[in-house]
This record gives C-alpha cells, structure tokens and sequence, in this order.
C-alpha cells in the first residue's frame, strides 16, 4: 500500500481545496466594539447557497482515529462547501483532500484551534479526529438536492504522521 | 442606576432572541462517516441571504470585561442574524438581549463552550467576554446595506453575577 504523508499546512498549498480559518489567516482585520474587540474578517469562502440551500450550524462529535489510517475512499458535496472548526484548541485532526479522484491524495495536520473550509465539490475523506472525542463546528448547506458523493479509491493509502 | 442580574438560560427564556448553540439542544442528532461520528444537525437559524447577503466565518477576539458592568447601549443587525461559537470550552461570556428597545434588557452567562445565534434584528450589547482575552468563531452577514443600529439607553444597568 502506498503510504501518505503529511503535507506542509500554508494558504497556498491548501488554496486548490479550500480555505484554512485561523486569525493569521484574515485578509482583513480590524478593531470592533470600541476597541475591545478585533474582527479577523471573513476567512472562508461559504457556498451554501446554490439550489435553494441555506447554511447549517451543526456540531460534529468526532471519534479519535489510530495510525497508520487506511485512506479507502473519499466524498464530496457537489452543492456546497462544508468548514470544520475545532471547538477546543487541543483538537488535533487530519485533512485528507484530492484534487480530482484520479489524483493522489494529500493529507493535512490540523492543530492548535485552526479549521478549514472545504470549496463546494472538493474530494475529501470524512472527518479523521486524533487523539480523543473531539467536538466541530460544522457549516454546511441544507436544502433539497443529493448532496454527497462516494468514491472507493483504486488503491489505499496509508496514512502516518 | 437598576441593577441587570442574570436570568437562567434555557432554549424557552432564550428563544424571543435566537437559538442556544450546544450539543444538548439539538433537535435532531445521527451517526454519520460509518458511525464515527455523531452529527448534532442544524442548530441555529442561520439569517443571512436577505438583500444580497451571504454567509461570513470570522473570528472575534474579545478583551475581558470586568464586572460589575455598565450597560449603556445596544445594537442590533437588521439585515442578518449573528452567531457566537466560543472556540475554548473554558470561555465564560455575557450575552445582553432586549426584546425591543424600550424593554428592559436580560442578561444571560454563557460557559462550557455553549454558543449563541442572535436572530435578525435583536437587540443585543456587543460581545462581553470574562477572564481573558477569548476567540469566538462568528457566523453573520456579508453584503450590501447598513448593518448596524445602535441605541443609548434611557437609564445605565449595571450588569453583576
């Protein structure tokens, strides 16, 4: 089985699936509230609203997985973008995308507080938490409409850190 | 000046001024990714799409206040709802709501990593984080028009816990 490794986490690396949501990441950030507050200012591009959708608050509650972790398959929302955002700064968790699903996959190692934001359609293996329960704010869209693809992968990968 | 004591936070006492972001107040919850996860679904009202509007995910990095607190002012968003998600499960913050501008306001304690949804038009204090210096993930609207109205208050509350 071929093995996967880790990638380098930047805004560039990750730009082709989506956006990472993290205060260094704002492109705009200004004070609020009469100074007693900061607004690091619309860090991810939310695409919900296609085919009469709407946007979703959910929590996701997620079981910690083990490594070296099979990559076997991977889905995606053709209807709109989904953002995972730890609710704990401890949470460490894993990001596996592809740019097509010919293409080899590449795995991300989220930690300290920072989430992501997954573009409409982006190829990407369920939700890979590490080290315990660990609970996401999910923003997603609701609305009529299929809205999950599957693929089985031609080969599995094997994930490590 | 009256005082403001807190009122007990339940989704019924809340609800005149959005949703109660937690777990426990989910409407509807399932196991999803081959039940290693368990999505708490579609917890807050999300009220952004009016006028051209789209949904915003920013960070909000609030100083502490000290109490006890004077509350002088509300604001409210007409064109949107505004939603706070505490990204530490240690914050503690003040939620202060009014039902309209001439009612007395009520003052809700927010902890355990609980957030809130403030629906379209709410009268509401700016963000009252306790402490330390607290990051909230916001989800609100982005668009064309004016936002933001905000009103002095007749007489000072003093906020206390």
């Amino acid at each position: 089985m071929p093995t996967l490794p880790l990638s380098p986490l930047d805004a560039t690396t990750f730009a082709p699936f989506g956006q990472i949501i993290a205060p260094e990441h704002a492109a705009q950030r200004y004070p609020i509230n009469d100074g007693t507050s900061e607004r690091f200012h619309d860090l991810a591009r939310v695409d919900t609203a296609s085919a009469e959708g709407r946007t979703l608050l959910s929590i996701f509650r997620a079981e910690p997985r083990s490594l070296p972790f099979p990559v076997r398959m991977l889905e995606r929302h053709p209807l709109g973008s989904q953002a995972f955002v730890p609710l704990d700064p401890s949470t460490r968790y894993l990001v596996v995308v592809a740019e097509s699903a010919a293409d080899a996959p590449k795995a991300f190692l989220l930690e300290g507080g920072v989430g992501v934001n997954l573009a409409r359609g982006v190829w990407h293996h369920p939700l890979l938490a590490l080290d315990r329960v660990s609970d996401f704010l999910v923003i997603d869209r609701g609305g009529p409409g299929e809205n999950c693809d599957e693929i089985s992968l031609s080969e599995t990968w094997t994930l490590t850190m």
